[in-house]
């Protein structure tokens, strides 16, 4: 394949666009791969389209080798498969609706559990029929509040989603098993790091699930690791629980005056210089915070509740999302606390939270963190002006009408499985696998027979490769201030041709030299402008990022061209050095091996 | 590639679906190649995509050939672009409209020339630039009011649609000229018989446009074909107008009393009774006859126009509507009617209608067929009960305010280039190509700087064919009573390889030829399925439709197998028997280089 800069539909940039914020958007607006057509939603012009093929290709292989066979939905779906499972409603505006002429009801899809789930349904009435893996390679659409960074986080994007059908658990995790096996595959072939960290499921449900997130500072998503292997997005990393402590010997709670002390840092100084402690000072993580949020139903409604976490930890309303989904989480307003005038700012307590607490019906709800088991003895708010209660002790004193992840989660923290202190980290999630059970086809009715004739309930998984995201995270890992800096396997051609200078010799033998490596089957753009400079093409070359960039120019006297490797690796690996001067004789054959070498064929 | 069907997503259904009317949607559906989610809009099994995929291919490698370069744009897009040009509204409720979570208003694209515009005015300046054809393979809504026929018309499908960009006309023609030069290989790869025509252009705009059309009677077109040469869309049919006639010596008009005549044949009856007209007896086209029908805008305007043809011939709505193009026709109701109270039923004449002929502004719009030139005498309505005009002269006793091809057309009509006389057919449409000219580079701004620096507007055309609806095309015209019969070239699978009876040697033998198949490239379906009878195989092979069915049976104990083709043309062409035994030994080989003939590689 033969590209020529001066046919194709391509425009550099030297400016970064003005709506960029991360390298791989700048960069990938800059070069001509992407432009944007409204917010989060992106066209992809010629040399971003073969990248994305080539990334759609590496799945299609790894998903014919783990047995998923692939077929294709549409995106404009018919509400009623998503109003059996909860969805139409549970997406809230996340979810594009829209009506036909006929005002019936549509939505474009964002996932397509409901609709595999019929599928299977459909053909499949047997034990025999099962497992089966089904995939499709799929335009989705979601109204994100925020499309930001490209193709990082669009509106319309291309996913990846498998699903699998088993008939127990067993199979489900074999299924489950594959796909991740598949999933590393694809990351490793692409060149794409990855880490496999547990999630919490949101939107989709099920028992299980993990993200395959790749380390970057500008990533969205925060997880933690361990050095002993434990590794979780933020949202799912679980607070180990200390064990509770026998009632018998703490004091009475006692109420004191502690006025002007509206942050924990006062308070605890104040404890310190007035009710202090006999054993040890007091500490911030001694104080029980009491924080009132509001969350918002799918269908709009809104329920105060109050959440009850150590001082010395903020609530992370990423982690309390997480834990409220499909609620929607936001900070209590003004007009939220004046209609609950029992709530006391800076000193508001347990005596008038929590409906187990209280005995009160009309009580807010009061969710604790895991770190408030009975015995642990507490400063907090008395609910009075000025004043704040010493020694409550939880289960004694008071209790929660549940347990909730909201309190953030530090470096140097535990890991839940006891494998070391915490780091933190942020990552692109690029692929997210789900252990879905049951929910899907209990609520649409897929069951097969068994081997004894009696109907179950299909277990399923379900499995997503962010495709076009995929591209972007490809131009994150493979940049320099330069440009972009393609792998063989994904870059949009193998080699960049450039011709310099003005004679016409020079443009022979670069056509000529085009050619050749084309006939060989090298993927090649041939810089055939008559009359742009040097620099020019040199700059573009580096920002298209083509793995390898062969000038021809005044080194045609002498016989030879100039072979330069875009990426430093690629050199190394090859065991040659960046830039080299090879003759002209043999110049297609030398470039052709390297670049098989780099495709590793 | 080896697909078995012990594992095969699909499952074949012996009855027709209840909603399939033609021949293509009936086996697609029962051989298990798609399955319907909502009217109009399809999923693709495994087998069906594989067809799609294949088609795609051959679009592809003809539009690369025909120097076009593909990109790829959103479904979901804004509604600015399409406001500019119009079509926010002209496409009425065939567009489907939604709105984001901040209330913007979007689109799923129908088609993509406005976006098409706008990226080459994003990109390119110059006439150097040019000329430039862009194409992409994407998934397109539209309304249909009446979705039919399984992917015939559908209303989320696949579309190729290719955009040229030209400085002058002479580009344009070139441009123009090159794609259809490649929709014509493409069709003939395909398989695909075609005629090419004429067209209107719709609500694409534009000087020209010729459709590519499947002749089949199960066609949603009609077209007519002369002898010599010509063929049109019936909606583009021109009517050669007569030459006008001088009025001297024409009679006066003059009013009879007609009772009793509600159809044109009672009153060319009653006229021939009389009212006897000296030179010869009345026919049904000396009557001009006035049709009463309201065009619906696409803002929901309605007005009532008036259309008079020549009294043999019926209104024809399909060629009315495209005449009247955006807006809708519909037949006038009762209410319509009593609203008019000078429109007497069964009596309309040129007396009250026309705003040329009456001098009313209020009076409704009178538009006459190409016959009625000036001169021309005709029989008509009286405007009163019972009563007809005679010898009523066009042009010196009454006008029309426009001319309207809504005439029906029939078979015998001359050509309106004088080929001879036409015969009419029908059609499925699967390609469109229209020269645009200038009126979206006007509406939304594209011009480049010529040679001479000064801006010049852009010329464009589009091109597009219904890549899904091909995929139907292709099973309409590749089928008989047993199912599918496709050419090798499109076939889901090269060879179908069926096992029969329980003799695991057969398995075995079975499993070996489809492997050495596979290894030799050709793509295999083995039907390995233990407990299923070699009928119920047949039956399935049949419906299933690769061009090569290799038995795998009985025949083994003494050596052979069967080599079956399932188009008897398929066999023809190869010069060998439709059906016939080969030695194991040699089976792989023959089958191989069979399947390589085909593919005519």
């Amino acid at each position: 394949m033969l590209l020529r800069m001066s046919s194709l539909f391509v425009r550099t940039l030297r400016e970064d666009p003005a709506d960029a914020e991360v390298p791989s958007h700048r960069l990938l607006v800059r070069a001509g791969y992407i432009r944007r057509a409204a917010p989060g939603v992106y066209t992809w012009l010629p040399l971003g389209l073969r990248v994305l093929g080539k990334v759609e290709q590496v799945v299609r292989q790894e998903m014919a080798a783990a047995g998923a066979q692939e077929v294709h939905f549409p995106a404009l779906l018919p509400r009623e498969p998503y109003e059996a499972t909860g969805r139409w409603d549970d997406y809230g505006p996340n979810l594009f609706r829209l009506k036909d002429r006929r005002e019936a009801d549509y939505l474009l899809a964002p996932t397509h559990e409901e609709m595999f789930t019929l599928l299977v349904k459909d053909l499949y009435s047997s034990y025999k029929d099962l497992p089966v893996t089904l995939y499709q390679i799929q335009t989705k659409y979601r109204d994100e509040a925020r499309p930001r960074a490209g193709l990082l986080r669009g509106r319309e994007f291309v996913m990846k989603d498998a699903y699998s059908f088993d008939l127990d658990d067993e199979g489900l995790q074999a299924s489950y098993a594959r796909q991740r096996e598949a999933y590393q595959r694809i990351f490793s072939r692409l060149g794409l790091e990855f880490v496999i960290v547990s999630a919490t499921s949101g939107a989709m449900g099920g028992s299980h699930s993990e993200e395959f997130l790749m380390p970057t500072p500008i990533g969205e998503d925060t997880f933690v690791r361990s050095a002993g292997g434990y590794a979780a997005n933020v949202e799912a990393v679980t607070t180990p629980a200390p064990d509770a402590v026998p009632f018998d010997g703490l004091p009475e709670a006692h109420v004191e005056r502690t006025p002007g002390t509206p942050t924990i840092q006062t308070l605890v100084d104040h404890a310190n210089a007035h009710v202090p402690r006999p054993d040890r000072p007091w500490q911030a993580s001694d104080t029980l915070k009491n924080v009132v949020v509001a969350l918002v139903q799918p269908d709009g409604g809104r329920e105060l509740v109050v959440v009850g976490v150590p001082g010395d930890r903020e609530v992370d309303m990423t982690r309390l999302a997480a834990a409220m989904s499909p609620a929607e989480v936001q900070a209590a307003t003004e007009a939220d606390l004046a209609a609950r005038p029992e709530l006391v700012k800076g000193y508001i307590g347990p005596g008038v939270v929590g409906q187990a607490n209280t005995g009160r019906q009309d009580a807010l709800r009061y969710l604790l963190d895991p770190r408030v088991v009975p015995g642990t003895r507490w400063v907090t708010g008395a609910n009075v002006e000025g004043e704040h209660v010493f020694d409550l002790v939880a289960g004694r004193d008071f209790v929660g009408d549940g347990v909730v992840e909201a309190a953030e989660v530090r470096a140097g923290d535990p890991a839940p499985d006891g494998s070391g202190p915490l780091e933190l980290a942020r990552g692109i999630e690029i692929g997210h696998i789900f252990a879905l059970g049951r929910t899907y086809a209990e609520a649409l009715g897929l069951s097969v027979l068994d081997v004894n004739g009696k109907a179950r309930t299909v277990t399923m998984g379900s499995y997503g490769i962010g495709v076009s995201r995929a591209v972007a995270a490809l131009a994150e890992s493979n940049h320099d201030e330069a440009g972009l800096a393609w792998p063989a396997t994904v870059a949009p051609v193998h080699v960049h041709v450039v011709a310099t200078g003005k004679d016409p010799e020079v443009f022979a033998a670069a056509e000529e030299l085009a050619g050749g490596l084309d006939g060989r089957g090298v993927e090649v753009l041939l810089d055939d402008r008559p009359k742009v400079s040097p620099g020019v093409k040199f700059a573009d070359a580096e920002l298209l990022g083509a793995p390898v960039l062969v000038v021809v120019g005044r080194g045609l006297a002498s016989g030879v061209v100039e072979v330069r490797f875009r990426r430093p690796g690629d050199a190394a690996r090859l065991g040659v050095e960046p830039r080299r001067e090879v003759e002209v004789a043999g110049a297609v054959e030398q470039v052709a091996s390297a670049v098989a070498e780099l495709l590793g064929s």
